[in-house]
């Protein structure tokens, strides 16, 4: 099969160099024979790569966030077997995980790993519209379902993601208390809520979106469906007039999204989001859809095209009429997340692997600015300030540096901080490692996490900011008694709390701490059997209203 | 190589089947190897293929006009060499060309392309932005270029397609002289002006598109560019503000739009037409941009895109600020060209392989109707008639049937005939091959040609209806000294004369006649050896001003 595969790859090369007299096409592929693999060891090793290395370096291995692993590009780079084998096993400071070290591949697996790499990517499978339709699950249908709320503290209950055990625990902010826990299927990425707060949407990294009906005694999954072998975001229709009667999913394979009906996802039309580099012009067949969100203010979401390096504003007002109008406006490289400036007008979202930041116009519909911030941007959906100085600001942490970049985001009243960094808060000890950051409009604090810095202590610590002053006021530490490390803030609808994840491994309970916002005391640990790998918290009001 | 071939199609089936478990790919290709074909035979019958197949049956032949032709499709059909070379020597009834039989290809190309349609057809291969870049030329740049018409007469020109030629001839349409002739290679497809009817643009099978500046004493090619492999369509933006500033190039392969500065040409975006089509949901690679019309009330480009059946209307406005806005409208299949209706609200477009006419709305950025009409329509940008009982109508011929159909195009004042048959014209003889039919606001008359037709009578006559009581007024034979068929109908500016095509064979000249249109009578006929293969003539205020 190996001579086979190099064959395959001789023979794709000269075609595709005489098509039309095309030169200039390498072809000393065919000089060396890539290791031996079988076909057992590839659909093993295909697997491992989805789960562990297609998130940044893409399907078709033709990087992202990560570089490009074709074995054009490894052998350019000189690298073979065990010189794969290695950046598997260490990582990188770059950003490449230790798989090896930190124990979650084994040097079987590894090996296996920097064979397969050697070999031309298997073609993935495209996803038929007669495969999603097929995968459409309605549990409960719209006309059974209850007429009005059955829990009176529905609009603070927090939706808190289980990650590794494909699980989303619905816990009410009020009282505490677990109320449900729905199992969604592996790894939920995100959670979001309908223009309502009705609904609870999550999607799982292996592309199955789910619909959580808040409204029950006991909430639970009402649909499903699976749009995607690889997704990342999902949200709902939210302007006026088009409350909960849209979803729509951002694919990573098929490069795509697709829009389903809000309240039972039945599947309703999709769009390829493959194009062209915005720079280079060149084409893009993996050009992924990073995120989403969903403006109040038109009816319209902003997808972020990473690889593209385009925002587009989708205009989902006539999909009953067969029509979507896309925006298409030229960014940077690669998109990420990002959230709404205070305004709700302007969108600002992470071009990680640039350091930048990205503003989009969506009422003018334009690219608004480019700034510049530090090293590995990652926003989540940012955090929102009204400075008395500053005017309006948006901030934004940062995987790669101690740094948290506060812009301006006020281009007429407060010109001279607009789309700059107007304030860097410097944060203590070395490295970066933050994932998120959160303020809520009655709070007087930044919170901000590090998880993943290398540094043990930092790793469990959350560090509380005044939010007028930039000063460190409190660093928040996990109980000894409960391992893992500090990730994501969520407040509660009233903003007198705030919520921390502690994420550990899946064989081992964790807990949440919720933290009193006035004292910033430990008000309540959250614990019990089914906390397991706790990440994302999103409070039903909050993330409908997009609160940040 | 063979046996390689099919290693490589068995090994491509095992892992896409494999991959996720995706099971219910037929694997049996493996069980029967492809006939022998050697390396250079597959470069030579991709050449064919390219000139002769693929703009029915698609670059990777997964069909579009003509059926899909992938060796597991061939497989299916039961259709081996022997088979397959029959198809191609004596054509069918359903519109495939008589390739061996008109003596356009030969017995040994023929069985070649027989065993190559049994191999998985190469990738084709993508053409960077590099490369386009590199394929600028700029021949006369702006500034150097004349300041005022050094032709009187040069609105009344008429740039003339020389097809097999590759050339284009600009003939003075008052004096019948012959000005200049372009050569702009290969297989020129259409040509357009700009908004102000300075610049003349060429595009070519090739995907090479070419600007003429008609301001000149001798106008010449002043820049040219290649932006695909494979191309059918090209406009200019004619928007008030945005007078000849830009081009945009439809492509076949790679499927995707171009958009050229206007005067020179420079690239200045493109973006991907791959999408899914429009009612299976499924992802169509090839959905190749069939033709553009530009309109006049608003800075957008329509675009269909064949094979997705979806109508693009792109909003240029923005694209000096990084942002192009596309409201993607699901249609019908497959689609081909089109026109605006009187009003120059609705335009209209063929989707020939359903019958139908797709009606959209540009103000209201919709689909406003799906009109049956007869077998194959082929309108060209149709004919626009004012007619005093069923108010504005926009015709359309067939190539598969004897009937123009006429449809009513204003549903507020003639709301009973609109976006229906208000009028079906029979044409004399059996059978349809009308490609185009034509009038002018200040003519009585509805011309149509039957160059398709199988009847050399036929195909030697222009039928001369009367636009208002639809009766055949004359046929106009072409005289019986010039050898070819008659096709393509183009008024004067004025609209006092008419001209039709002689369309030959490329060894021998033909001519162009040119008709009094009070008179119907001969007026003259334009002659010379440049005379060859003349098809379209596009008459500079007439393509201008969308008068048809």
């Amino acid at each position: 099969m190996e001579a086979s595969g190099s064959l395959k790859f001789l023979q794709k090369t000269i075609l595709t160099s005489i098509f039309f007299g095309i030169v200039g096409i390498s072809v000393n592929q065919a000089n060396s024979s890539p290791p031996p693999i079988t076909k057992e060891e590839i659909k093993k090793a295909s697997r491992i790569y989805f789960d562990r290395c297609a998130g940044c370096h893409g399907m078709l291995r033709k990087g992202a966030t990560g570089p490009a692993l074709t074995p054009e590009n490894l052998k350019k780079k000189h690298l073979n077997t065990e010189a794969i084998k290695s950046f598997i096993y260490y990582g990188t400071a770059g950003g490449m995980p230790d798989w090896g070290k930190q124990g979650v591949l084994t040097k079987e697996e590894i090996n296996l790993l920097a064979r397969f790499l050697q070999h031309p990517p298997p073609p993935p499978p495209l996803l038929t519209w007669e495969q999603i339709k097929k995968s459409w699950k309605v549990y409960i249908p719209v006309e059974k379902r209850v007429k009005a709320p059955q829990n009176k503290n529905w609009r603070n209950f927090f939706g808190v993601i289980l990650r590794d055990v494909g699980k989303v625990a619905i816990v009410d902010g009020t009282t505490k208390k677990l109320i449900s826990i729905v199992n969604t299927g592996f790894a939920v990425h995100i959670l979001r809520t309908s223009a309502s707060g009705r609904y609870m949407y999550s999607i799982g990294r292996d592309g199955k979106a789910t619909v959580i009906d808040l409204w029950m005694k006991k909430p639970d999954k009402v649909a499903e469906v699976k749009v995607c072998y690889d997704a990342r975001s999902i949200d709902t229709s939210k302007y006026k007039g088009y409350e909960d009667k849209y979803a729509v999913v951002g694919c990573y394979w098929p490069p795509a999204f697709v829009v389903l009906k809000g309240d039972d996802l039945k599947p309703i039309t999709r769009h390829v989001t493959s194009d062209y580099y915005y720079d280079t012009k060149d084409f893009v067949r993996e050009a992924r859809v990073a995120s989403i969100v969903s403006s109040h203010y038109d009816p319209l979401w902003v997808l972020n095209i990473k690889e593209a390096g385009q925002v587009w504003l989708v205009d989902y007002s006539k999909i009953d009429k067969g029509s979507i109008k896309i925006d298409m406006i030229d960014a940077e490289r690669y998109l990420h997340d990002g959230g709404w400036d205070l305004s709700k007008r302007y969108f600002l979202v992470a071009a990680n692997m640039r350091n930048k930041i990205v503003v989009i116009d969506t009422k003018e519909k334009k690219l608004a600015a480019i700034v510049d911030v530090g090293t590995k941007p990652h926003p989540g959906r940012g955090a929102n300030i009204d400075h008395p100085k500053y005017g309006p600001l948006w901030c934004t942490g940062h995987i790669g540096e101690n740094r948290i970049a506060c812009i301006g985001t006020d281009p007429e009243k407060h010109k001279k901080y607009a789309w700059k960094v107007a304030k860097w808060i410097k944060m203590p000890g070395v490295g970066g490692g933050n994932l998120f950051i959160k303020t809520h409009p009655k709070s007087k604090w930044l919170l901000a996490d590090r998880p993943l810095n290398p540094d043990k202590d930092l790793q469990r610590s959350i560090f509380v900011y005044d939010k007028y002053t930039f000063k460190l006021v409190k660093t928040l530490k996990i109980p000894k008694n409960i391992p893992g490390r500090a990730v994501h803030e969520e407040y509660s609808s009233d903003g007198s709390e705030f919520w921390i994840s502690v994420w550990g491994k899946k064989d081992q309970p964790t807990a949440i701490l919720v933290y009193d916002d006035k004292t910033l005391k430990l008000k309540k640990v959250i614990k019990g059997d089914w906390v397991r790998t706790p990440t994302g918290k999103f409070n039903v009001t909050n993330t409908m209203e997009d609160i940040y």
